[in-house]
């Protein structure tokens, strides 16, 4: 992808791209690198600006658009990654997954039966989702600072949840239930969906992804027996799609607490955490192979600034002094988080972490 | 209360209770016992008949209704507790706090400034909510086979999150940017819900509840510090109020994987489990001094009659040989629910464990 590049800035561009990625393969870095999930959405002002003139799907499939989202919080913040505007449903949407969003996804025709699940066709990512793979190359472009893109999609298991229910839930318990009554179908939607995201999550990295993220946000609804049955064997299958490529992988696990020592066996990189796992305890059921990322409550980011201090050095206590790991939120960002907020967070992670012993 | 027992089954009355009661404070059991979150609701033919004559606000502020809704699983299944039909807001209710139900409580005036903490005013069980205490003798004069009451009430911030937001919510932000931004005046509403709460559950103990039970259904959207400084205080508080009544104590957590070792500092006879920590490690976490209750998946009660077995048995092998296991879902039973398969699993449960090594 170096014809991409802007010239003039390779060597700024490879030093900001090397501490994310040093950090996702546990190498020390001069500072904690930071991002924030859902850094590119509803929080933002030149976000909303945009929103008011194009709907929401419109806005996910043109490759300007999405692009242009994307690079939205790069311009206001020193941001140490960039992570793609999408959704996890724009790929399902291109293997003709009938979708609207209101504002969560709903599926028109929701899939439960081995015919539905046989009847869902494969992802091409170029003749589906071409607009996908342009706002790739157009970030890479374009990218303030070299800050390294993530690009991303939902895990197998996550999908199936939206899939069988047809709409977002607090239990889902549509698709828990399928999961007791046709486990065997079950599944085979999930060796299906893997296949489609390996497919998508590759031609992201083909297009100039430097890294590439599953996002499981449902799988902590699962006891242990049924996420190492269900979600981890979709995960597995897309991650051994994926190593080949020797991009890093990361694994967002949303409620995973009880679930962290079966995700030890999973072969990422990183290990994103949600803001009730503290990370020193995350760390150690992960393994010391394993770099971790997050996981500041989203709600701190309402406390006065002090406290909001002491709430991050909370977390960057809690990583340790190990290299391997990138600070983020624990969970994506809520729309009214004063953009201040996270530019003080983002200051205060830099300048904590590069005094510390972390050179 | 012996004034309240039917005449003549006292002798069938003591040996049910002491199964439950034993089995809280971990003494040898000849079985396993067994109860139902939410066993008296809308998964039940004879509750729907109920609830198309009155609504849910009646109900729970009817004492012959609210016991008829309780007793009716009693006569169905074999169960080994009862659990008083009411709301966790009934309460709340009775303290002033204008409410509707559609399905969830939704709060008409929101509670979040100093002044309108201040303004709530302290609960009298026996002015505000005498209907439940009614309720409570009526239970225990009405109970088949002895069969132990359990009273319950909602913990104080479980409590704080519907009062402060207004209505469910999958994340409850309003309230968990409550305590980030406004510590203190949490503080002040977790203490005085606490206190009323402690005078409420007194009340049942003194009409006659057998075991008194918390439900902590939201603690589990908070990380450890928050959850010790605010939901713990707030438990703690009941508790130690409770504690002289010598009734036995359960505390439910719902989506606490995180948090075992706090609640293991809680001076509570039984924690209830949901279904994503398995029993052996939530046992090891809250260490050798207390009960566990739960905690099979509601969702596993959609699977084939055989799978349901091999689902319960993993349970049980979790609980392991121990003393002090009480055998309930890990979340409350939901709405469609085959009755057949609650009353294979109950069965299931008495069967295998009479069989075992616990007797």
């Amino acid at each position: 992808m170096a014809a991409a590049l802007t010239p003039g800035r390779d060597s700024e561009r490879s030093s900001a791209e090397a501490v994310f990625l040093d950090a996702c393969r546990r190498r020390p870095v001069p500072y904690t690198p930071v991002w924030v999930m859902r850094q590119a959405g509803r929080y933002l002002p030149e976000y909303r600006d945009l929103r008011a003139k194009v709907d929401f799907v419109t806005l996910t499939r043109s490759a300007e658009l999405a692009a242009e989202a994307t690079l939205q919080p790069l311009r206001r913040y020193p941001l140490d990654a960039a992570i793609l505007f999408s959704d996890i449903m724009t790929p399902l949407q291109g293997m003709g997954v009938g979708l609207e969003f209101n504002p969560g996804p709903l599926v028109r025709n929701p899939i439960r039966t081995p015919a539905e699940v046989d009847a869902l066709p494969q992802l091409d990512p170029q003749r589906d989702v071409p607009f996908v793979l342009d706002a790739v190359r157009l970030v890479r472009a374009q990218a303030p600072r070299g800050v390294p893109l993530i690009g991303f999609a939902g895990a197998p298991f996550t999908l199936l949840c939206y899939l069988v229910c047809g709409r977002p839930s607090k239990e889902f318990s549509e698709a828990r239930t399928f999961l007791y009554a046709d486990p065997q179908t079950a599944e085979r939607l999930l060796d299906r969906l893997a296949d489609a995201m390996a497919a998508y999550l590759a031609a992201q990295a083909a297009a100039g992804a430097q890294a590439l993220m599953l996002f499981e946000s449902w799988a902590g609804l699962l006891g242990v027996r049924e996420y190492r049955r269900f979600a981890l064997r979709g995960a597995r299958r897309v991650v051994a799609a994926l190593r080949p490529l020797g991009v890093p992988l990361i694994y967002y696990l949303n409620q995973g607490s009880a679930l962290l020592e079966a995700v030890s066996e999973l072969d990422v990189d990183v290990v994103g955490v949600d803001w009730r796992s503290p990370l020193g305890a995350a760390r150690r059921a992960l393994g010391a192979d394993k770099a971790v990322q997050g996981n500041l409550d989203p709600a701190a980011l309402f406390a006065e600034p002090g406290e909001l201090e002491r709430h991050i050095d909370g977390v960057l206590d809690e990583a340790g002094p190990m290299p391997g790991h990138i600070f983020n939120l624990g969970h994506g960002i809520w729309p009214d988080t004063d953009p201040d907020a996270v530019a003080r967070m983002i200051d205060h992670v830099h300048e904590r972490t590069a005094r510390g012993a972390r050179g």
